[in-house]
């Protein structure tokens, strides 16, 4: 644990969210912050190695009609790459939630390397205590 | 109030959300930290006496072409099953925020006796200080 | 940066998340909290000054069948007014992300006079350490 932490609980699996979830990464970790990542569910589906190149489309939120659109397309939002980023920039840890991997049924090894490793709630929790926690 | 809570404004009522909301809210209450949660909007409406044993589907992220499924179907996602656990570990309190039960037309008699009663935002950011806050 | 500040990464442009994060907004600046909102994407769409008066919809969760419905419909829920009022009450700034408007392609410009302008990730961090942060 460290008081200046940032946590981020990443439960989402949409380019916007993945790629906003990236650049708080990036700022905390450029700003000398340790930054731990956990992939729940379609966060933790996105980093599949066998999906990872495929346009994970937009949140809910962008289905109305006369919202905006980024400009160059759900694809080009460039949330992998602002993680192998943050990654270089400072300490970050990225690891799959244990729960995750069993519901979804799918083995660690079948992630990209980004990934660490597997974890629990409990150890994340305690790694996250006395700093700031976001959920995405 | 109190330095190491955890309190969850729950606002989500898809049952990988309320999922992952009652496994923090567990492993936080086993670590012996006060946990409190503010029921909003679709989690306020998932604890509805009547509706509290259906299927309560999943995120929109799941809507993606390829994406895993939960390998027992969403059904099998033990949500409540995991609050109850988690009340039972340590201290923890579930309030219905009074602003969504008015928006909803909602009254805290027909949510399930897991709800310990109604609360405001401002006496839910009371008990929250000094602690952990996620929206879920 | 305050201890007791509240911070916002806003990025949900659904009616009923720009209440609840209006209501938290509201609830922390009247305790006399310091309140930081960042505007993403699609709260950053709904800013957008010929779009504001618009209904911005529910939620993917409200869209299972049986759920509840706001009594007065979604265009009833007073989000905007509750921001206007959080305004007034304490000290609050709402700021635009600068990333965000590069990829919507928006300029500053266009958005509600709520909006005291734009900035970015690495200075918002910087004046939500120490206090509280959530994502909505």
């Amino acid at each position: 644990m460290s008081e200046d932490s940032l946590s981020l609980v990443l439960f989402s699996g949409t380019a916007d969210k993945l790629h906003v979830a990236a650049t708080l990464a990036a700022g905390a970790a450029a700003m000398g912050r340790p930054v731990n990542v956990l992939l729940q569910y379609w966060a933790l589906d996105a980093f599949r190695t066998e999906r990872i190149a495929e346009d994970r489309g937009l949140a809910w939120d962008a289905t109305t009609d006369g919202t905006s659109r980024p400009v160059n397309g759900s694809a080009s939002i460039p949330w992998l790459e602002t993680f192998r980023m943050s990654k270089e920039l400072g300490e970050m840890s990225i690891l799959a939630c244990s729960g995750s991997l069993d519901i979804l049924g799918i083995d660690v090894t079948t992630l990209d390397p980004l990934v660490d490793g597997a974890g629990g709630i409990a150890s994340f929790l305690m790694a996250a205590e006395g700093g700031q926690i976001l959920f995405i």
